[in-house]
């Protein structure tokens, strides 16, 4: 049972992409090739925001109200510890603990973080693959106009955002090897459609674009690469994409986003909102309702996008 | 504000009377010397049973139903724990979480155990001093009849205290040096008594009178040493300590734990129940009620063992 769709994630808005098409697929017929740039150590766990914020959605367990973390959370553990004068500014509800610290324990037990994310897959009956970008340890950290480099999670998190993201680093990614099992997947000749899901070009897929393989490895397999947009009428659904877009003095709209990615696209999904700007592009473009919000609008956009790919991939 | 005084605990059960202790006198003049031959390091977290017992209690947080653990605590952390393939024979709520995580924190930082307990109670708001009987590592050990050597929680809890004890060992002890602060109390020329809470002899008593130097402090200072019985009518209230003596062939009643404590003690406390073994004694005897169900229970005996103590040390 080897993948045929592999669609590259950050965390929330991939997420629910990477959701709409592990239930038009055949599930296992789905790998989610995740950004593990985030990843910090906190409290002495090694926690991987995206890993978890995907494997909590195809779970069908993540929060939607807050956007982040699980449904049903208890918050005790965060109460006390900050009466205890712990740090309180990454959130850690009372079950999400739960993950953090199985996985920081299978790690210290030898285990790789790819081995770590199926074991915890299992566990949450997900029959997706999820693959961490890479075993080894990758950080993306902002270089902020004042000369600080933030870890990611501090900058959005501690932060919130605030400062003037002036470059981003991708530290130990000169050193780190693809996921083993991702370099599998792109050989296979059955493979469909790479989908970069509308994620942050900056901070949750260039992290994945930057482990040293990946992009050559990409190219060269047969299989249509396609790329949501994740700005609609020039705005992100969430996170600090225009900001950042702002704060590089590139344009506002979709078409940064595209030539971003420019040499790696057999085609661009456009929402309908910005329709006006599918004759900018060099590359074959789909316009449609890019933007999630019930289950049919997840699955409605998989089937339009793994439709797209058909297309371009005859 | 030196403390004047002190009384030796374990947990649930010395733990009551240490919270007697605290409400009858001032309560900075009160320190609970904890046993922490207990400690373990469980998911990378450095737990001390004891000591916990003890700042629950006394800040009034403890969990008197169940016996051990927070007041109002949430499970959450545990469930999700356990699907994830996680350790669950100790259960930890999520709120009780807070504290192992942050003294582990505390300690990494470099902290000694006695500091961070400090920190700890202030942030409970608890005026008594609270001291680990050691900043250095002792790990009480059981030895099975089975010959199996046992981590003392792997006994009592994960195992149910089922297996057949048939020596203690305390490692490490011959390295640990006694609390510090701790010694300073015994010098001041104030100090009023030391009192042996009702806790288990060999387990919760006796790591803390093996830290070497201990015992001699103890016996030079001037003040009363008396020591409260932990079995009424040759039951233990909590805990293996019948157990324990049946397994050592030692009579089933609170003469062999005066005895154990021979040469240290100026004076015992019997239950009404155990009325009748006050002559075999060697040492002056307070008989009175030393089951502590109600807070009044518990407050009573404090009183009564203070003034068994004043009348020794005139």
């Amino acid at each position: 049972m080897s993948a045929r769709v592999i669609c590259l994630s950050g965390g929330v808005g991939g997420a629910k992409l990477a959701l709409g098409l592990y239930r038009v697929l055949n599930p296992w017929d789905l790998a989610v090739l995740t950004n593990t740039g985030d990843d910090f150590e906190h409290l002495g766990l090694h926690i991987s925001p995206d890993l978890d914020t995907v494997m909590y959605t195809l779970a069908g367990e993540n929060n939607t109200q807050q956007g982040w973390g699980r449904a049903d959370e208890t918050w005790t553990f965060m109460e006390q510890l900050q009466r205890l004068g712990g740090a309180s500014w990454f959130r850690l509800g009372d079950g999400d603990l739960a993950i953090h610290m199985r996985r920081t324990e299978l790690l210290r037990q030898g285990k790789k973080l790819s081995e770590v994310t199926t074991e915890l897959c299992r566990a949450l009956a997900i029959q997706a693959s999820v693959l961490p970008m890479s075993d080894d340890p990758v950080q993306t950290v902002v270089v902020t106009a004042d000369g600080r480099e933030l870890m990611f999670q501090h900058y959005l998190v501690r932060e919130m955002a605030e400062p003037v993201a002036r470059e981003f680093k991708f530290i130990g990614a000169e050193r780190a090897q693809p996921n083993a099992g991702l370099l599998a997947l792109l050989n296979n000749p059955e493979l469909r459609a790479i989908i970069i899901c509308p994620s942050n070009p900056f901070v949750s897929i260039d992290p994945i674009l930057a482990v040293p393989g990946m992009l050559d490895a990409l190219k060269a397999c047969n299989a249509p690469i396609l790329a949501v947009s994740p700005l609609v009428a020039g705005r992100a659904i969430k996170g600090p994409l225009a900001k950042m877009l702002a704060e590089q003095q590139l344009p506002l709209n979709a078409l940064s986003v595209a030539n971003h990615y420019q040499g790696l696209l057999s085609g661009f999904i456009l929402d309908e909102l910005d329709a006006e700007l599918a004759g900018s592009l060099q590359i074959p473009v789909r316009i449609t309702n890019t933007v999630m919000q019930s289950l049919d609008d997840r699955e409605n956009l998989a089937r339009t996008v793994l439709e797209f790919a058909d297309e371009l991939g005859r």
